[in-house]
């Protein structure tokens, strides 16, 4: 879009979405595949009448879950922003649902703008599966040491080059990101992975629990951060734990957040 | 099974599954569909290599999901029962899963021997829906008083004909339960309904819930209770409420219990 057009009655809207991930080829659009990116756009598009480009806060993978993921994307304004929300609803698939929609400074990005993302994974840590949380978490019959869980944790915390613990490079090859923290809860039998930072490289949560898990089962021991990130080395951290236990709880902006929990 | 042959080597056995009942045409078997007990009967005829009837505490209607369902049946008793849950499991499809199993005494039944069930039904009370608990929960939209709702639920503990909030009665046509407890919890926007009792009619959880949220939201006056149980019929009570918010959390027996909460 021009300059210009953008000054001729065109908007920026930012629009809170969540989604059961298990039957989305991930957040970005991809053709021929079913994607988060991909049905937004259709339906966004069919609604205002032109094409329409949403960018997501957080490029989440394929079966990965959202409950706070944030949109933006530039339309014309006709389209009352107060009914955008439920005029979503009534045409998006089940799985993927719209909770919040406003008007925003023409600067606004999802992405861009973002200053802090909140991730969950959700571990199942029982003998045997669970047939009702299959979809929502990550089934580990070892035994997991959560004392250790946590002060592996700690190792986390604080600005560190994350190229040991990226699947894609981002573009610009910067891996450096920044953890505020990374906190390990138990409800009976979920093990619960909180994990907040600036941003997350490809893949990075789910690296970091799988990390996390090993030492949890002793396979790995607690204080092997350092050498890990000082390898810059993707095969000296741990296996990448499956899509399913991951939720992008929120995400928050210097005058907005879009954090959503159930429990 | 004739009685000579339930004394020649056969064994009876109790198993403890769970399911996400979305894709489920209920528990009760019926030919053409897919069920809860056609997929056990199925796996276990396989396993045992005899064909195998089981009876469920619980009969589940389509959509509704178990934590803690129990079911019983007789085989032969060639099977290592330590084995029996991990043999399931791998044949199982995912949505079905088994968590405990054990020999029991022939005349254990998991529907005659229950002494109480343990259901919860969870209501998403906001203004928007959620993708990400559509499969697990009723969405509310209208604003809902839970301590009416509370006042209300009093009126269910006890022993009570609930002909009223039956769906199909029972062939002995006995619609008296015990209800021990209804209790109402809220976790930020769910609001989870808990209730135990002896057994529960057809449909019973969901009526009771259907007429609470009516309650719940000034629609119904919150002592309309005993006048619901005196008429005897199903118009006096609320709307059924949908079938994929509530969970049959658990089963009692004298001597064993299969509840299964994960928060």
């Amino acid at each position: 879009m021009r300059e210009d057009e953008s000054e001729r009655g065109s908007a920026s809207y930012r629009v809170v979405i969540e989604y059961d991930g298990t039957d989305f080829c991930g957040f970005q659009f991809q053709p021929q595949e079913r994607t988060i990116a991909g049905e937004l756009e259709a339906v966004l598009s069919r609604l205002f009448g032109q094409t329409i480009k949403v960018t997501g806060a957080g490029r989440t993978d394929a079966g990965v879950h959202a409950l706070g993921q944030v949109i933006s994307f530039t339309a014309h304004d006709a389209f009352p922003v107060e009914r955008l929300a439920i005029a979503l609803n009534s045409a998006l698939p089940a799985d993927l649902s719209a909770r919040d929609a406003a008007r925003v400074e023409p600067r606004f990005s999802a992405r861009l703008s973002a200053t802090e993302r909140h991730y969950f994974y959700v571990v199942l840590a029982s003998k045997r599966p669970s047939a009702a949380m299959r979809r929502f978490s990550h089934f580990e019959h070892r035994e997991l040491d959560l004392d250790r869980m946590r002060r592996g944790a700690a190792g986390f915390v604080g600005t560190h080059d994350f190229a040991s613990f990226c699947g894609v490079p981002p573009d610009n090859g910067d891996t450096v990101r920044t953890v505020r923290g990374v906190e390990i809860l138990e409800h009976r039998e979920l093990v619960l992975i909180h994990t907040r930072a600036n941003g997350f490289v490809h893949r990075m949560v789910r690296i970091m629990v799988g990390t996390l898990l090993e030492i949890g089962c002793g396979r790995r021991p607690e204080d092997s951060l350092p050498a890990i990130f000082e390898a810059r080395d993707r095969s000296a951290a741990g296996l990448t734990a499956p899509p399913q236990g991951l939720f992008l709880a929120g995400v928050t902006y210097p005058d907005f957040s879009s954090e959503r929990a159930f429990v």
